[in-house]
């Protein structure tokens, strides 16, 4: 079982108007209301592949039971700590006249130590029937920067890591097996190199460090070498969720303990079929199959990472 | 007592941003959510005047819930009905760079037969115990044109409609008290000029048209006589919530038996003490007891009402 952990869950709520105008009053047609956040995107994906996935984190509130009943809805397994505090929302705009999405996230709800305790209670219950667990986003206001690495220090099993900011820094020192940091995130080693940065995140405690850089492929730096993947050609859509589908293959490639140039190509291709995909979480499994054997992955100069 | 009839009321949400850039993802601070709807800012207005309002209207779902709630906390008694379908919400983005609101308004709830047949009978009992009713705003998706028209037929006591449109052509034929469209509504008599588009709403059924026109003030076309009202300087601030303060004000005028030239005025210091304050619903005391006193009304000529 994969286990994903969102501890800043959220309601998505997209909207569709027919021009986004600032300053004017918009009729706005709702379209529907999901379960989101990061790791919530990745059990989707890993749960569309046919793996055995379950959801995690924090989900209170009128917004937290939305979020659980669409999980439950979308026949994904979920075991989420219900605090008194709600949910956050996020409300995406979607301009019907150029396509362009334009997002609004709330910052989450404020946990207290009660909530937290709750957490790491079942956080350890599940993480030890898991195979690997994979931990993702932003933390809500009330949590520490080191609430990964604490989870990490008490996980038994592979966990990947993609967060950003301080959070990134104090996890990667808890030894997940994996980071996967973008571009914008790999600033915060205060490296501008991705490859310098990427190395800069290893040496801190990470097992390996997946860069995921937009059209430009994934950058990966591990104990066993060093890789560049890219897809075979320019991906049109909408890049919300590459980075969790990205995600999704490298815990399903752990999981199977496949080898890095393999897992690899099946990042890039999934992050690929995201991109085709409007809602982040959902993958077009027809574009992945075709990419998944022509994406090309270089090895790099062994000395690199050092 | 004042009842006011929100068929569509909201939860309003508003959210700060530093600046809103379409396409791009913004952090969003939520700053509180609150009952809205046209209807239940005149209350909220004529409750914080010292009147005995009542708000009725549909509010279900834990959207209606909220809305509820956020009444009783505001000591504004209610008697809403609760069908299944949720209450809609409004999204306000306001960007801090420049004050401006960027608004998306959701339709509203679909209702059902039996919904609507459940707030009649509510609407009948309340209709008999108020002095004046209020009839606000849009149409929930399920309710025909002539719901307005339908609800005025059967109140024993004045009603002062604002709403736009079909229900507000209909609505007018079912002889209210007044009806206050603005400017845009106005349009829908075929009417350029803003006085014969009043005349139209009135021999259409209307006891009286009070138009309101922005910082033009009010014209009035009414069994009285005829008048124009307009603020003694020019007012910056944010006109949403204006007409609802400019209703408020008839409501209260009608209630007291106040002769047209007074309740005018009334009604343009009142608009303006909502421009002064940046939440629709809200009024400044102050602004208001300055201006109604140096507001000018101007009788037209008598035979502009024929």
């Amino acid at each position: 079982m994969i286990l994903t952990v969102t501890l800043n869950a959220a309601l998505d709520v997209t909207y569709h108007v027919p021009a986004l105008v600032p300053g004017a009053t918009h009729r706005a047609s709702p379209t529907g209301t999901r379960a989101g956040g990061k790791g919530v995107n990745v059990a989707r994906v890993l749960h569309a592949l046919g793996h055995d996935v379950q959801a995690t984190g924090f989900a209170g509130g009128d917004t937290g039971a939305a979020i659980r009943a669409d999980l439950a809805a979308s026949g994904i397994r979920e075991a989420f700590v219900e605090p008194s505090a709600a949910a956050r929302r996020t409300v995406t705009v979607v301009s019907e006249q150029d396509g362009t999405a334009t997002a609004f996230n709330e910052p989450g709800p404020r946990l207290s130590i009660e909530d937290w305790t709750w957490f790491v209670g079942r956080y350890h219950e599940l993480a030890s029937r898991a195979d690997v667990v994979v931990l993702s986003g932003s933390l809500p206001p009330g949590l520490p920067d080191h609430a990964y690495a604490q989870l990490l220090g008490a996980t038994p099993v592979p966990a990947i890591l993609d967060t950003s900011g301080a959070p990134l820094l104090e996890g990667a020192a808890a030894r997940p097996h994996v980071v996967k940091p973008n571009a914008d995130e790999l600033a915060v080693t205060g490296e501008a190199d991705p490859l310098a940065a990427a190395r800069r995140l290893r040496s801190a405690g990470a097992g390996a460090v997946v860069a995921s850089r937009g059209a430009d492929g994934l950058v990966a730096v591990t104990g066993e070498g060093c890789w560049r993947a890219a897809a075979p050609e320019p991906l049109h859509g909408n890049p919300t969720g590459a980075g969790d589908a990205c995600v999704a293959a490298l815990a399903g490639g752990v999981a199977a303990g496949a080898p890095w140039p393999a897992v690899l190509a099946d990042a890039v291709a999934l992050s690929a079929a995201a991109v085709a995909r409007p809602l982040a979480g959902d993958v077009d499994t027809t574009t992945y199959r075709r990419l998944v054997r022509l994406v090309s992955v270089e090895e790099l100069d062994a000395d690199l990472d050092r």
